[in-house]
């Protein structure tokens, strides 16, 4: 496996020299929305450790990956009259991972509304802050 | 969200009422081969704590199931000289969930071969214990 590259945009986002659309962090953890959603609410949680995938992950960063993963999950199905989630992440650029940086995506769903395809369009940047404001609220509450 | 209903068939393979190619087990988490795998070695990885989804599996046990998918990964990509790995997770029936016990999927995949769609044919019951034999060994060794 190649070795980590620190100049990925979750780095940079991890480092605060890009924005993004923070929603929660812990020690070990963060998540912000998606800027190119597949579905409104659609959040990337990601170890603050440095991690690419699943197969170089510290245990206990995934641990914290995956309990940060379902806080947003519960509060996507509040905050987005969700009725279920899909989770997914991908290891290495032959899985479709494009970010080099352990990303878990945490998408609420409709019944009979399908995902759009990945990396179809970005999101309005008003819409984003709009859903941001309410998974905090929805963490929150 | 329903209550956990305990006919359903991975409840069964945790009472060992129906069988399954089981790969890997620990105190808190089960993995077997899916029969309709949409790559070879196709894993799923399963609390045996009973759990419908992410929305209600206690943190101990996610935890675990996340340990254990690490590990199926790590053992895949040497069994099946896999290039990269795709873990997803199914929540509710809205999410396209169909066995109502939380399962991870852990697929290794390689550069331009695409997944399967899901649940497009059963495997033959020669090739799965191979590849259970496969993935035994790669967990092993």
């Amino acid at each position: 496996m190649t070795a980590y590259d620190d100049q990925n945009v979750f780095a940079k986002i991890l480092r605060g020299e890009i924005p993004c659309f923070e929603v929660f962090r812990d020690d070990r953890s963060l998540a912000f929305l998606d800027i190119m959603p597949r579905a409104p609410g659609h959040t990337l949680v990601i170890p603050r450790a440095l991690a690419r995938g699943i197969l170089d992950i510290a245990e206990d960063d995934l641990a914290a990956v995956a309990r940060t993963a379902k806080r947003i999950a519960i509060a996507a199905m509040k905050a987005f009259d969700a009725e279920g989630i899909i989770l997914q992440q991908f290891s290495e650029p032959a899985s479709g991972q494009v970010v080099l940086h352990l990303h878990m995506h945490v998408m609420p769903v409709r019944a009979g509304v399908d995902l759009l395809p990945a990396q179809t369009r970005k999101e309005d940047m008003a819409v984003l802050a709009d859903h941001a404001k309410r998974m905090i609220a929805a963490l929150g509450g």
